[in-house]
Parts: C-alpha cells; structure tokens; sequence
C-alpha cells in the first residue's frame, strides 16, 4: 500500500490518509459571514473524495468590515458552522478544521494599518480573539483548529522580518514570535490537551530582505514548543510586492511572492519543496516530531509518494489540484491516476480570486458550477475516422486541432501529449503536456525550438475521469 | 584527491581545478574603460590564490555612454587586456576569460531603453558587436571568452519572459533565444573551434511572470548546440522590480531578484542549487555534456564537493567567498580549511556597488584596499587572562564583548561560534555563526530564542587566516 494512504494520527484526530486540503479561498460566502448552501456544497465535495484533512477557508476570529468572508467572531456563526460540520463527516472520511484568521484594515487610497499601528490592548484583543474562535471551533464539532499566520495577514506581519514595530514585538526573531506564540500559548490553554491546532506560516516571504527557511526553523520549532499540532508552510503573497492599481485596495497575491505562493505552469512541478525539507529537518534536528504538511504544485501520486520517502514533508498538501479534481484521493488510493482529472496550473482560480468572483476551476463544465460527479465507467470514443490530429508550425508554435470525441456520459476535456525527437536518442516518450476543456478541440504549444521534431497525440476524457483511447501521433518538424 | 581539483578541459583550455570566479562587478575602472593598476591588482590576486578560472567582470562590446565599465569595443583595448591576460597567467594557474556585455541606455528620468525599441538594424549591430569583441578577445590572449546573458542586460531582456517584442524576436521561447542563438552562432563562427565560449543566463529570472528552470533548460541545450563550451547559471538581478528612486537610474539589484542573485546572510547556504540541478538535468537528458557551472552562497570545501557529487554542477562558482579571500582554493587544496577567511554574506560589497563606490571586501584591513598576503604560520595569542569573553542578554538579543587578541604579523578578525543547548539533548555542538573584523570585540546576536540556553565562543584569525586558541566559552540562558 501507498504510504499516502497509511492512517495518520494529529492529537485528537486521525486522519484516513495523508493528503490534506490547505484552506483555499472561495469567495461564495456572503458578508454576513454565515455558511451559505455553495459553502456546503464545496465542502462535502472535498470530503465525498476522500481526502484525510479539509481546512475549510480562512475565517475571521475579529467583526473587522471585509468583504465576503466567512466568520467564528461570535456564537451567531455556531450553529451554520456546526452544520458545516456534519456535513463534512457524513459526506466521506475527511476531517474537518477551520483556519481562523486576524486581518488588518486596508482602503482603496493605498492605506493599510500596519503592525505598528497596535496598541498593547489591540494585541490582547487579537490574543482573546484568537482563543474564543478555538473554543468555537471546538463546539462547532470541528476536528481541530488551523491558526492562520501565514501571507499578509496580521500574525505573519509580526513573523515577517520587515516588521517595523520598535517595542518587544518587533526587532529580533524573539521579539517577532512573541505576538504568534502568545496567540498559540492562549489557544492551547482554552481548548485543552485533547484538540488538535496546527498553523500555518511562510516558510520564505519571498519579497525583499524577507526572511527564509533560516528563520522559519526557528519560528516552527518554537510554535511546535508552544502546543503546535502540525506546520503547513505556504510561501509569498505579501504586500510588499503587490501591484499598486489606484482606487483599488492592495491584493497580496499580485506580485511575485504571489507567482511563488501558487506556483503556476511556468514553474516545475514541487516548486517549493526545498522549504518544507528544510524546516522540517530543523525541526526534527531539535527533537520535535512534529508532522509538516509539504505544498506547492504537488499533482501526481508519484510526487506525492516523493515528498514523504525524501522527508521533504509529513502530510502532501494540494489545493489547486484538489479543486481540479476532489476524487483525486480516491483514485489514487484505488491505482486510477490515469482517471485523475489533472491541474494544469493555469491559475484561472488565481485570477478569479483576485478580481473578487467566485473561485471555480477552468476545467469543471461552465454549467456545473462545481466539479463532475459520475460513476460511469465507459469511456469517450473517437468518431470512426479517428480524431484527426493535425499540426501546423507558425511563428514558433504550434497549433494542433482535431475532431471531437464524444461519451455518451458526457465529455470533459482532453489531454494533450508531446514527445520530441532528440538527435540520434530517436523519438522521446511522449509525456502529458497539456489539457483543454472539452468546448475547444485545439491546442497551441508555445514551448518549441527550431530545429526540434516533436511527435504529439491527444486522448479524450469524459466526467468521471474515464480517458478514450489515444489518437494516432502526428510529428512537425520547426524550420531552424 | 578532493573532486574539486582535478583537472578540467574545456575545449581548448583545461582549468587546474573546478572554482571558478564568476564575473563580479568591481568598478575599480575608469571611464575611459581602460585596465588600471587596481584592476590588474584585484585580478592578479585571484590567481595567485589558485581559482581554475577568472571570469574578468563584464567590459562591453559597445561604446556606449556609460559610468565606470571595461571595455573591449574597439582595438585601443587590446593592449591594456593583453598585458591583463598575461600578468594573470604570470601570477598564478588560473585561466582567464572576459565576460562581454551588451547594455541598453538608460536615464535618470526614469526611462529606459527597452528590446521593442531595437530596430532590426540594431540587433545586427549587436550581433556584430559581439563577433568583433569575441575574437579581440582571442587576439588578447585570452583562454576564452564568457557571453553575457545575465540579469538585466539586453541579451537576458531577450531571453526574459516579459521581452515585449511582437516580431520574430519576441514571443514564444523560441523567438526569445532567436538573438541570443544568433550572437551565439557568430562568436563560434570567428573565434573557430578551438577556442572555449562560455555563456551566463539566468536560470530562474525571480520576478513577477519571468522565467523558471522550465525554459532555462531548452535555453542551455539550444545555447550548447549552437555552440557553449559551458553554461554559467546566474539568478534575478533584474529592472522590473528594482527599487525607484527618483532622479537615480534604476539599479538592477535593488529589488527581491537582487537579493536572490546575491544570497546575504539571510539566505541558507547553497541557497539556488536546485537551478542548476535542474538546468543541468535539462542538459543531460537531450546527451548533451556540457558543463554547468553552480553559484549562490557556496563557501565551504565540503558544500563544493557536494555540488559535484550530487550533480548540481559542474564546476563551482564563488564570487564573495574569493573576494573575502583570494586563496581560498590553495587552501582547500591543502586541506587547510580552518585558515580560510570566511565570506559573512553581509553583502557590504553588494551595498557598495549599489552606491557607485569601489567594491572591496569589509572583512579585508581597510589600510590595505585588497585581501591581505602573508606567509606567517603563527597564529594570534589572547593576553595572559584569556579573552574575558562575556555575553548579556538584553531585548531579546545577546551582546558578547571580549579582549582583543594580539599577532606580531597583524590581526584579521575574529569568528564567533554559538551552540544551543536543547532540551533533553543537551548542548548542542558550537558551530559558526558569525565573523567579526579586529577592530570590534563584540558581536551582536538577534536570532536567539525565549527560553532558550546558548554558549558561545570566539577565535582570532591573523592575516594569514592562520587562527588562534578558541576562547573559553560563556552561557547565557534567554528568560521565557
């Protein structure tokens, strides 16, 4: 069996496998803060596919004005939350945390409160905040509770090394943990010795003179120290490096720390592994076996079995490639990776989020509204005469098209796959490329060189994941 | 016989050894781009040390206006470069290539000349250009010559992800390559085939959009078929996210991709290896052999080795750790690593270039304006009562203060060691932390932990890096 899918043990909850859900904005809820019928949907969703830990999106332990946002700020979120719940445990094996989060003010003229601006009460309020939320979570039903200290969110701001405060909050590393382990000292003591908390912080800031996994060791050896439960290390998304758009208000995931926070097509697959290795060997170097959850374009099960056998993390986080594809846990635990509908990290979920509409996937059927759901087991066909793959050469791309393929289910998309010819090696492996949505039965490859010979197929997939059968290869040559 | 020194051929040059210095700004030059006494100083240094290769910093192959900068635009340079290459060859093993530049315009304004704005004309210019320096460069006697495509430079602006041109030379990564490949193609046409043409690029750019090992693979393969005798690997150091700063050009390593082209203290050591490994990978999966030369923050014997060994390069790059001790590779070779003046990556040098000024080593004697020589073999004394070293905790940082030690060649600094007792582990090894110049006997550590038990220890280095007896040690514990 797959180490993934060993049963693994947090405190007070064990979950069924190793792949964890990383709190992902959504953008359905409403400013009411209040679970709405999209939120459950969403979320049963994850848990139906069968991964060990959903952290449901970011909500707030303060009543700041925001937009939508879900909140834990006082009893009146309990109940829809406590459904929420339910929910997520009736629906599949999941367990379910909530990440709960403290954010500062920001305007449309450019403004933002910064750490400094807190005075010594403010602070306690955020520490009081922090473990009433906890105690809710744990009423709600929850499994345990995520402590957000990660991006451009108060607690990380305090982490950061460009924290500007000149009092014992600010300065030194000491000094800059000392808001974030109060907050995890004080939820530890509220909701007791049987509940699980895990935190999630930026293993590397990436903006300039940020800190790196120099400091992140440290910092999660000391959050382990104070009653951390798991780490989860994300990276960037910061303000420093935002695009500035006037008369808008900041968005932290616009410059590079944001490419680096959700790594997309242009980066290589486990983009940001070395961050995990190397605080989780910090850790481990202190004693302390704290588990870490590894994220970062993590999409194959092949990777995933990789993050765990190099300790490059505990627990495989995907966010992207589990909204691509909620049964990805399924099939992979039931050997059907070539049924996984693949991420292909073309950040149109990223885009979304940052012009405030909902976050769906690009690759989910427009109508849906959510990710298929099909038992069907029969796969799509091509027409008799076969996809009747072309290839044309332009300008330094290449345009495929083809003819559709179809299932009587109903078709999803197809992938594209590429090989290239190499010299006297002969003809590459063709390898999966690219996918596109079921609507276009055209493709253009960017990535060529002249000179080169490459060799290309598609094959059609319906669903429920179902994949039709390759269709002959077609080779172009690129003029030199 | 350590990996690092064996020999190495590159085509018509064979290196004594695998370091290399790569290209580093010194702005030793005038205007005129004439060689100086202090340029023919700082370069006859390096080989007495040993390095196999010196990459002399970037002179350009053009004759436009700018500050101080080498040049090799026209024959008037040919013999300053010549009596260069052969004081270098004089004084020690070394090789020695030129690094040739190409650099578009830019003012104070805040404008800048941009690759859409070069007519085809331009480009043939260019390409000229570069042909013409290449073989001055043979005619100088040079063993070589490196291609600049690096950082924020035109070929690199070419190569980058963001290039806005809209014709044949913008676009897909093969029209990107498109003048690069060109330059490429005519260096080798007129310096033949038995002459070595290394090439820099970037292999990640470490801005919003720019390019990651995805393209700096195919980039390195088309470089080396058209050509490349080796392939240099730099990161970042771009315009898009330098620091404005009205009324002052802006400087290309002023932003969060000047940081990751230059690691500080910040960084982990080793800090960009996964580029090269990458890049490398690329190389050697088309059955290409070309080698690859690694940088970033390397600067102990046993990380170099590691390089090689774990396929991370090739040959291994240190511009900071050779400029804080030019023989660094003779002791190596004599396995002398406990003499060697460690490089603190506080990046004074980084600053200093950032400013205009003169590039030197904040670690060297200030009198002396380059890396103290000496042959003395008796190490630094601390008086009769010891170094009375002491450490104070105030603030969440630790103040060690001690007596200073005495050479009869001259004292250099000091290193200061810490270990961190840990729990049930108990003390942890002292292990380097830090290096501190003679005129100073005290240090100042701000990463220390609530709660936490640190020792300390400090050793004088002379001159001659030969070191003293270690200091007692001191324990301070850090209130919780």
């Amino acid at each position: 069996m797959s180490v993934l899918f060993e049963p693994f043990p947090i405190r007070s909850m064990t979950l069924a496998n190793r792949l964890v859900l990383p709190a992902m904005v959504t953008r359905l809820s409403g400013e009411d803060g209040l679970v709405n019928d999209d939120i459950r949907a969403r979320y049963t969703r994850f848990s139906r596919g069968g991964v060990g830990l959903v952290v449901v999106e970011a909500m707030a332990v303060h009543s700041a004005k925001s937009g939508p946002l879900l909140r834990i700020s006082s009893d009146d979120f309990v109940p829809g939350l406590g459904d929420l719940c339910q929910r997520v445990h009736d629906a599949g094996p999941s367990k379910v945390v909530p990440q709960i989060i403290h954010f500062l003010k920001i305007s449309r003229s450019g403004w933002r409160q910064t750490v400094d601006m807190l005075s010594h009460d403010e602070l306690d309020a955020i520490v009081d905040a922090y473990g009433a939320a906890a105690v809710r979570a744990r009423r709600c039903g929850f499994d345990g509770v995520e402590l957000h200290m990660a991006h451009a969110y108060t607690l990380s701001s305090f982490l950061s090394r460009l924290n500007p405060r000149k009092d014992e909050y600010g300065g030194s590393l000491a000094n800059r943990l000392r808001l974030p382990l109060r907050v995890m000292r004080r939820v530890r003591a509220e909701v007791g010795e049987d509940f699980a908390v895990g935190v999630r912080f930026l293993g590397e800031e990436c903006i300039r003179n940020g800190y790196t996994v120099l400091d992140a060791g440290p910092i999660a050896i000391e959050l382990a120290r104070a009653g951390a439960d798991y780490i989860s290390l994300s990276a960037g998304g910061k303000f420093e490096d935002a695009r500035v758009i006037p008369g808008e208000p900041l968005y932290p995931y616009t410059g590079y720390s944001g490419d680096r926070c959700m790594p997309g097509a242009a980066y290589p697959d486990g983009a940001n592994l070395a961050i995990p290795e190397a605080v989780r060997a910090a850790l481990r170097a202190a004693g302390l076996s704290t588990p870490v959850v590894a994220v970062g374009k993590i999409g194959t099960k092949e990777l995933g079995e990789q993050v765990v056998s190099r300790g490059q993390g505990d627990l495989v986080g995907m966010a992207r490639a589990l909204l691509a594809d909620p049964d990805l846990p399924k099939k992979w635990e039931r050997d059907q990776e070539e049924r996984v509908v693949r991420c292909i990290y073309g950040n149109v979920c990223k885009t979304l989020d940052e012009n405030f509409k909902r976050v769906d996937c690009t690759l989910w059927p427009k109508r849906l509204g959510q990710a298929p759901e099909s038992d069907d087991t029969v796969p799509p066909v091509w027409a008799p005469s076969g996809a009747e793959l072309s290839a044309e050469h332009k300008e330094g791309r290449v345009l495929l098209r083809w003819k559709a393929a179809t299932d009587a289910d109903g078709m999803y998309g197809y992938q594209v796959f590429r090989g290239e010819e190499i010299g006297a090696a002969g003809p590459a492996m063709l390898v999966h490329h690219a996918s596109v949505r079921a609507l276009s039965a055209r493709y253009e490859d960017a990535r060529v060189m002249p000179g080169a010979k490459y060799r290309y197929a598609v094959r059609p997939y319906d669903l429920a994941g179902n994949r039709g059968p390759m269709s002959a290869t077609v080779q172009v040559a690129i003029p030199d």
